[in-house]
């Protein structure tokens, strides 16, 4: 059981025709075929595998108990993603337990191997739901009342997926079994690739958040409504797509993203009555509600000189995350002092990170390209990545 | 049997839940209900109802022939769109049809009421399909091979409402049988509102056409790739949308648009590997080329300064059109010389036009808004419009 063999494995579940790559979405079909497959090899490597009251699957290597060692990561996708965000640090955990199990280690500390429900927020719009859930960094109702685009809410894609959706919510006696955290991610960027590494340990996780800008004019048809008549939210909208970027350049290092924009009804010959986009919005420091704040006024005066209306909601934050210093020290003499890179990308282990010491691993990705189908690990960086990640667990757990 | 009265009967069909107002496309479960339903109707007036080769339904009455006085419109609506636009057209002939029938009226021409097939162009693309394939303006392979959002070709979703896609495509002996074509229809501007009167004469159609922009990039992740490593074709996208109202601006009484606009992947912390946009563009007189390709121009420049590619693929062209003189003339007598409009949306009479006298009636509409749930008529303008039809179509038929 390798690694690379495991994703070939599921190398044709959710495979999305339309976009290219991977579409797979919490509770849904591909999603589920995933979920079926890790406990079948979860349970293979004798785990006993339990879902908790947030969706989330849990391995457990041996009994459960507090001070456990934690690894894991996600196998849902962004639409149309790559093979490896996610998948990649689930498949070298259960590489990493048949390894360790190969050579006799039995881990002395609870050890279990985690599954978290919509990392990407691909389906819900909240990323990491599942650790938020978990740690209660998002309000149960809040998340209860979530809406996919086809207007079906997280709680009821939950109870169909058998969880109850009453005990949705904060798992204080779940989380206070885990003692570290390790994730293991591919990487998205192109820091391992310039360095000519395989592996390096995650330092920062840069703050992150997503707004949802709401654009409201009057729908019209389209050739017998004259310029002069018009209150058309895709001017206002398009005008923000632009400040997003002009104002993203005057911080320095951030990103901010405008990727998701639907306006309705949609139609050739319509004036679009309304028009959502989403802000992805991430400063280093505590200057990503500063630049929102620069683009909600810019968003607001387009508006405005549209004689439309607008309204922001702030979907999700998360401040910048240092990973646990103690650990990254650990991790880097374990590992033969392998670079530290910080990210841009959100992970489920610097949500972990305000609550238990959490740490990461990445994986080189040559194109340094990721939520696309472009993303890549080659078969020996994933099965390097994979060793040491056995390595670094079998001294955590014991 | 009024006019109100059967537009009353179908206003539960196609209902838009999410957009609002109503979404009636080509070869759809709602537009077959309301093909059903003009079906039954005609039927009961004792009408010859067929199918011709293009889904355009004739309901003859009496027995088809050359010379015919033909009145009607289309089903179909844009997505979220009101309950007037084409079914008023079609209720009206029904209508006509009916109070002419009631005072003993027998027509000595060949009489046909039509509802012509995707006049919106909502599913497929193009406006007008029905009757540009009826009249040969455009290539029966083009129009076969036109997709919908699903990448169901015109084709196939013909053959499954029961035609032959082989025989898709001009219809010249058919075409032949029609002497005159009248088309009643809601205004869709302010013009009968600002001048206090229930029903105009068309005067013209202002040319207009249907351009897709699809701009390329570099699919990414939205936090991991610095502003300075993006080719992010939302940029483009968005400042041709910018670029379409400030040079459409710049031609007199020009009407451009962008309503529909669509990211793939599509994900909020993604981003995009393409932006695929719609340009509705219609200036009076032969300028309509010439606008769009100085949108062109400007979208063609926003793409390569953010190192994205850009293809540009015209979807439809019309002329403009001016209703024939004759038959605008005797409209206006018959009528006691109402007000003649010009107009700047596409029609099925206008495509008529190209080959027979083709006229419109304007029906009324106080919020001068349209593709949109807030069309509207009143009743009395309804029956107003319906007896005017009425009026007409006794003269032409006698």
């Amino acid at each position: 059981m390798t690694a690379s063999g495991l994703l070939e494995e599921i190398a044709d579940v959710g495979r999305d025709g339309k976009r290219g790559g991977y579409s797979r979405h919490a509770f849904d079909a591909p999603e589920h075929d995933l979920r079926t497959w890790f406990v079948e090899r979860a349970q293979r490597l004798g785990l006993d595998v339990e879902t908790d009251r947030n969706g989330n699957l849990w391995a457990w290597w041996g009994a459960p108990g507090p001070d456990a060692v934690v690894t894991g990561s996600h196998l849902d996708s962004v639409p149309g993603g790559g093979a490896f965000d996610g998948p990649l640090g689930v498949a070298s955990a259960l590489a990493a337990v048949e390894s360790l199990q190969r050579k006799g280690f039995r881990p002395v500390k609870p050890f279990a191997v985690v599954v978290f429900a919509e990392e990407e927020g691909g389906r819900f719009g909240v990323p990491c739901l599942g650790s938020r859930l978990l740690t209660g960094t998002i309000d149960a109702d809040k998340a209860r009342g979530l809406r996919d685009q086809s207007g079906v809410t997280f709680a009821e894609a939950a109870v169909k997926s058998g969880l109850d959706a009453e005990r949705l919510g904060a798992d204080p006696d779940r989380l206070a079994l885990v003692g570290r955290f390790l994730e293991l991610h591919v990487e998205q960027g192109r820091g391992l690739v310039d360095l000519g590494r395989p592996v390096a340990v995650g330092s920062t996780v840069i703050a992150h958040g997503r707004w949802r800008f709401s654009f409201e004019g009057q729908g019209n048809h389209a050739g017998a409504t004259l310029i002069a008549d018009r209150a058309d939210p895709m001017l206002p909208a398009a005008e923000t797509v632009v400040a997003v970027r002009r104002l993203a350049r005057t911080h320095a290092d951030a990103r901010a993203t405008v990727g998701r924009l639907v306006p309705t009804p949609g139609g050739t010959n319509v004036i679009a009555s309304t028009v959502d986009l989403w802000l992805d919005a991430r400063v280093p420091g505590t200057g990503t509600p500063e630049l929102v704040e620069e683009i909600r006024q810019a968003a607001g005066a387009a508006a405005e000189a549209e004689g439309c209306r607008l309204a922001v909601t702030r979907e999700s934050y998360s401040d910048d995350v240092v990973f646990d210093a103690g650990l990254r020290r650990d991790l880097g003499g374990w590992l033969g002092d392998p670079p530290e890179l910080p990210t841009g990308a959100g992970h489920d282990a610097a949500i972990l990170s305000g609550f238990v010491p959490a740490g990461m691993l990445y994986v080189r990705n040559p194109t340094g390209i990721s939520h696309s189908p472009e993303e890549f690990a080659e078969v020996d960086d994933v099965e390097t990545g994979a060793r040491a990640l056995a390595e670094v667990l079998e001294r955590l757990a014991a």
